[in-house]
């Protein structure tokens, strides 16, 4: 992990009226660029070879200038280059992947929010100890399949998006279904409907729903869509395909808005404060954009099966703004709002709070 | 059921530059109060015990102030605080729960709408009569299995949000299923897709698609999110999950925003329409908000199989406007709507037209 | 096919700074209204009979004035009251399909658009041939029963709204549910989610993402909303419908918003560009709005199964605008996109690129 002293030597050398942010050009990076360029901010996109093209349909968006790399891995290398633009870098999923975690915690570079939370997030351990320090609802493990007495979903270790990942309604049909050379997790199946609740946690904001430290936002809400997990039964019932050969899987594909039955939001505030408070005791914070990823259940219960500890590609859905967001200022993106914390902070010169 | 006179006196005492616009703080409260201020109005929210946190995270919405209540049936007695600040209470879906129809129809506070709509709403006798009035299409109802000869849908009397309900393909299903120690009534279930449509009726306004006294207009168009029944199919269909002892549930957890075909919307302005003109023909009208929820057919014909006769939960999800709404006003939310009714009634001096 | 020269003389007697924006009275035209409203032109609806009422209640985007019809063919014979409008046809779905492909190619009025593609697009197989040129990648055709090696849709030829469309899981099951009378396609069903891309090709517009002529837009997406197919799961899977005598069916009955996975942005405008660079090869160009109706598999790839040369009735969910179109323009709906390309063209004196 990079210095927290090394960060701030180099913030102190910044201009604060001419900061740049920068991020991988990928994910949800065009409301990164935009939410930047309506609060007054230089933009710069990371890419891989050429600048992508489709940034030119978008004029709102279009950064206003490329850093190209051969590979990412060569952004340690490019640093210098970021900082001379007196570039902070907001990380989201695809830029994590991409880089890679060891080179992403130390990359010589300011990076908005705290890059201790990676390794909580990233690791499923470390995240279950998380959520439930936070006395948050998971799904149940499963440790043998004798202990099996519901339906379960069961995911083999390092899957990517969810390939190969398995449901069955009971122990009998889980012995018949699984490959077990291979590691696996064997989670409770919760039925219910999924809500992907996006929370903005600010140490600096004074307004909002106030924590120990800081305040906490919610902008907005989403569902994934999950390829072909959410069409597959056009066509039949897991039973009926697999006996055809035809198996579930669980790519996402893009996102759809929705909004929460308003009498749950007081839950889904508590949920939120929760994970926050137990993230400043573990490791001094999550800041700025998260996500639960949650069920709700016909009792009207949450059960959280996934924390993401920064913006969600599921945020692109309201980058005009979502009907909770309209709430607190009309237009507002996750986007917008990560630019508005890294400009407060700058005025109040309590960028080193946000940034590390 | 309180005396209109009664109303109408307690409005002669009220300041009109002054009205307070006051609701429970739940179901549509956010929109209820953010649209209140737009127009305006002071805003008041309805709470047990301390003032629900989660309004601090929506500054735009947050109540000026708040009227904390041991009980949700206490309310009576504190009708005079009402009064003072010039309150006119909007009912909403659990507003109406909380208090029970009792206690609100004998609340002495002025309300929003026609409280005589209630008694024709919440029994599903005369709801179906006023529907049948009304000339509109509704799901087949078998009085015997004997007559069961399509998919039905089974609802326990009584059941909170469809627990319980259940679906049979036959007659031989139906049977192996009923728990027939239970009152129930046997629907069709009809095959096509969910629209709840959010109309507005206006006794007062000139503008809109017209009726005998008054104006029509369409906000909006939600699909209920339903747990567990919505996303079940990705475990199983109905046989094999009762196979393996598990149940649908239809308890609504939330809201998706949709549109409707464009050549369905003559139709559906007439079944808007013929359900207000019944209305007034019943019990002197249904004011305001209300939501036809129906079914679309392969053969694009309309099925309702409900009617909610005050704000619906489902117009939550355009709080920033809706596509129809941005067709009226830009950022016209149901809650807006609601508080330019009061704004132009007391500008008019019609209000007794559009509260009881 | 009208002469292109007739249409020429007839825009070079027209008053440009009097031009109106005519369509019929269905599927968008609504934000074609009001976006043509938004752009400064007097509108003009075509409808059978008397002015449909519900534009009453849409008061944003009700036309200026009507050409009331007794039939759609009668547009041929009042011709010359759109001409002396200076009015510009804006072709969509249903209008092509109320006049008739024979009588729209032939209505002596300019239109909106390169009515040559209208044979391009309306022939399955000429359809196939222009995406196959463009080198998109189409769900499989199977000649013969014994290649069937897959799930398979199988679609009768001229079924309106895809009513009698079956699924079959494997070769037997064709066999056993097929209508071997009626003419029918076997199509390779593919398994993933659906996405409708809504672009818009402009010959003249200097921004956007720059083809060989002129540049190309997305505007948004949505999923088409199906009956019964949609719903169907929440009674039961293919195989037990069909042994309860239920067949699904696919007639859209409306539209849902949603966004796709940003990584999947440059190929989704790579398709954009193919087939707009083909059909500049084959007929001179899709000119103004199209849509490509794809699946998205989890491995991330982009199956195409259908174009239209022109608005889809699922810009409809973005009449206040979209999250892409936002990036682009604040309240920006494909309606207001064409009427902007026909005030530019107009300004640059270039109104025969892009009217036929």
């Amino acid at each position: 992990m990079i210095d927290k002293r090394k960060i701030q030597e180099i913030l102190e050398e910044y201009d604060p009226k001419e900061l740049t942010i920068a991020t991988v050009c990928s994910h949800s990076s065009l409301q990164i660029f935009h939410g930047a360029r309506q609060e007054g901010f230089k933009t710069l996109g990371i890419c891989l070879g050429r600048p992508p093209k489709f940034y030119d349909a978008f004029p709102l968006a279009k950064p206003d200038s490329f850093l190209s790399l051969d590979s990412y891995g060569a952004i340690l290398d490019e640093s210098d280059r970021l900082i001379e633009e007196n570039a902070i870098v907001v990380p989201h999923g695809s830029l994590v992947e991409y880089l890679g975690t060891e080179k992403f915690e130390r990359l010589p570079v300011p990076t908005f929010g705290n890059r201790r939370c990676l390794a909580w997030e990233s690791d499923r351990e470390m995240e279950r100890d998380w959520l439930l320090k936070a006395g948050i609802d998971l799904p149940m493990r499963f440790a043998t399949p004798e202990e099996i007495d519901r339906p379960v979903i069961v995911k083999y270790h390092g899957a990517k998006g969810g390939k190969g990942f398995f449901i069955s309604k009971s122990k009998g049909e889980y012995l018949s279904k699984v490959d077990s050379s291979q590691r696996h997790t064997i989670q409770e199946f919760i039925l219910g409907t999924r809500y992907y609740i996006h929370y903005f946690y600010s140490p600096i904001r004074s307004t909002g729903y106030a924590l120990s430290k800081g305040t906490l936002e919610m902008l907005g809400i989403d569902r994934r869509v999950e390829s072909n997990a959410d069409e597959i039964f056009r066509i039949g019932s897991m039973d009926e395909l697999e006996a055809a050969g035809i198996f579930p899987s669980f790519v996402v594909t893009g996102n759809i808005p929705l909004v929460l039955r308003e009498s749950l939001l007081p839950k889904a505030f508590e949920l939120g404060e929760r994970v926050v408070e137990a993230s400043l005791d573990l490791f001094g914070g999550m800041i700025g954009p998260f996500c639960l990823e949650t069920i709700v259940t016909d009792d009207l219960k949450f059960k959280v099966f996934e924390i993401s500890a920064r913006i969600v590609a599921g945020t692109n859905v309201f980058i005009g703004g979502s009907p909770y967001s309209d709430l607190i200022e009309k237009d507002l993106s996750n986007g917008r709002r990560i630019a508005q914390e890294i400009s407060l902070a700058r005025d109040q010169r309590r960028l080193l709070e946000i940034i590390s």
